[in-house]
């Protein structure tokens, strides 16, 4: 039995005409745009101007609306518009991941007491079907960890600089290629990737976190002489949005890592997304596709319509279980550091280190630090030195101790 | 609502047993085997003797065995099972490809009749989701193809042909590894891959074929001086299942293909399988993940038993909707052949010729062929030969004579 859906769209930029065109091509579904409401009344558009309304109320005030699309830029104003077409008994299909991870549990609330779907499959990795999938297929499978390349600008600058190109040239690039915003603080220091993280953490392990609980570090302060550091050790550089389990424990954090040709993301490049699951049973699956664009992002946004034909909602399995997972900061990892200025590495408390290089031009450091020490500096902003976490499992205090007491050869000297 | 499920087992090998340890390790299911049969009594079992019947009827006949999971080898009977279950009003979930390819007609009649499941996502690419992503999430793009790599087999081979080995190491290789079977012919000769396609084309465009329908051919007359040819121009080959829309016309068929750097599935490697699908607005993707073993097949099959206690059944949209697609052996496509002997090549009947290439030692030639004309060969059986499929879009007729006009320069000779 199929619902007959009237949908209402909140903006109309480069998703929202997707949106339209996909829909009006597609004839599968049973869902007309009825309204279409926009802001800038003045802005040339690709459709004629009797589409178009100008107040929210057009569409929230419409009792025959019984979906809203949301496709607007603003978390915030996004964010008043859902809440207010939840309160009003209208589904949502939104793509916002900030306004998501901003107000997730209240959003969540504001859903399950109307009893209605609140979806978002294009808000994180394009059309990838990952939430879904997290959803619906991994729910009886026992998920170890997710490592996720989930924002097609910074993948497209990395994909540069990893083949030489220093990083303000990439970022160049793709700012004219339309990848990367004027200001693009938002995917160059992990934000967006963190936003993408939160929501990922909650299908896979069910933890309802806030962005300021996920450090995000970003790819701005890549330098040439890391790259090079990394292309002789056969590594490449990925930003990873990256959650893993260990014991009743979850780490998560968004951070440049070194990764080698097996791992499976080693030749995700350009402006594709994809997403690593790593599982007990079905063991390591990746997803790959374009994580951004007009038609990608559509298809996604129309796959959550569709389903809203059969009344689906996310059920988060994973957080009505009643296994609690804690998560943490308290774990090791191993990384790589780079600067021109060796005073800048160690202000980096290390406690074990593999190798030290100096030179007049370039030191660099590997060794394994704590984490929870790790997130007090402000990595975006030290412009003077990068680091990359390197390809070796986290470890608690007891595991550390082992590895540390067998296998690594250099103590701490700061 | 959850279904509470009592299983009964058809088969204890790898799967059968991977499934038990995975439903008793993950508490998350209502689900219990309460039976398994098997055939030999004398075999050693894992599991104590007690756990074991060895009459079908012992499952068949029992009325609190709500749901029949099938893991036995033998196509034949499993499908006397399967449908003997179908018909005692038994949910159904299997892995036998073989059997669904052969009789997919007579299954989905026997399912529909019963309102009843039959589902089988660890038939094709293991761990890998893709029937349930081509049911649930690509109902309402416009699919356009779909290549998969979907044998561990062969692509466990190729990967070490093209390395450097010779196709008769690589093979003994993986026999000694597990990989291949004593006679493999069902994965080398491309028969696997073949009904794995059969399943895909259901699900993704709707028509249900029969495997005569299907030309296959597998990798078992590469020749090193095929890899070489293919590593100096950049290729590997991969074993593609294949089908690619154009107009209203179909293709489909296993073959050998040779793929560059840009083609996703150019670094899915070893035992692992992927498969890519290409739909108007999600672009492309590409599903990942280890095709075979116990574990992973176990877990795609206990996603099956998760999704039947919401009673979850295949709708098969896209055979339900009325476009009708016209599977075709009409149309030209771009192929290399190489041999010891250049008679054997000139057999082959080719409409442009790109390349030809002749030596004391080896002969190749690139071109077009119609692919009506090149299934009458049976390729698996010409030990002297190897041709492989490359990338070039398939062309009908008028296409075909617009780019041979223009563009190939040899015309064809023999």
């Amino acid at each position: 039995m199929r619902n007959k859906l009237n949908i209402g769209l909140f903006g109309f930029g480069c998703v929202g005409n997707g949106l339209y065109e996909v829909l009006n091509q597609s004839n599968l579904l049973d869902a007309t745009i009825k309204k279409i409401v926009v802001k800038n009344p003045n802005k040339a558009r690709s459709i004629a101007k009797e589409n178009f309304s100008y107040a929210k109320s057009d569409i929230l005030l419409d009792n025959e609306i019984n979906l809203v699309v949301e496709l607007i830029d603003d978390s915030r104003a996004a964010f008043l518009i859902v809440s207010e077409a939840l309160k009003r008994g209208k589904h949502v299909v939104t793509a916002n991941k900030k306004m998501i991870a901003e107000n997730y549990e209240e959003l969540l609330n504001l859903a399950k007491a109307n009893n209605l779907s609140l979806l978002y499959e294009a808000s994180v990795g394009g059309s990838i079907p990952i939430i879904r999938n997290l959803e619906e297929y991994y729910n009886n499978d026992s998920l170890s960890g997710i490592q996720g390349i989930v924002n097609g600008t910074t993948n497209y600058i990395l994909t540069q600089t990893n083949s030489g190109k220093d990083y303000e040239t990439a970022l160049a690039e793709a700012q004219e290629l339309g990848f990367a915003e004027s200001d693009p603080t938002l995917d160059v220091d992990g934000f967006d990737s963190k936003y993408k993280l939160l929501i990922l953490i909650k299908h896979a392990f069910g933890l309802t976190l806030k962005p300021d609980d996920i450090f995000n570090y970003g790819i701005r302060n890549i330098k040439t002489q890391d790259v090079k550091y990394a292309a002789e050790k056969g590594f490449r550089i990925k930003l990873f949005s990256r959650t893993e389990k260990f014991g009743n424990h979850l780490a998560g954090f968004v951070a440049p890592h070194f990764i080698k040709e097996d791992n499976v993301a080693y030749n995700v490049n350009n402006e594709f997304n994809s997403v690593s699951v790593e599982a007990l049973f079905s063991d390591k699956q990746l997803f790959l596709g374009k994580g951004a664009g007009a038609y990608p992002t559509a298809s996604a946004v129309l796959s959550d319509v569709s389903a809203l034909q059969y009344d689906y909602a996310y059920e988060y399995k994973k957080t009505n279980e009643n296994e609690v997972l804690n998560f943490t900061d308290d774990f090791y990892l191993k990384i790589y550091i780079g600067s021109e200025f060796i005073e800048a590495i160690q202000e980096i408390p290390f406690y074990n280190i593999d190798e030290i290089f100096q030179s007049k031009a370039y030191n660099f450091q590997t060794g394994w630090v704590k984490f929870s020490e790790l997130k007090q500096f402000n990595f975006n902003n030290l412009s003077n030195l990068f680091f990359a976490v390197l390809p070796e499992p986290f470890l608690n205090e007891s595991d550390f101790e082992n590895i540390a007491g067998e296998k690594l050869f250099l103590q701490v000297f700061n």
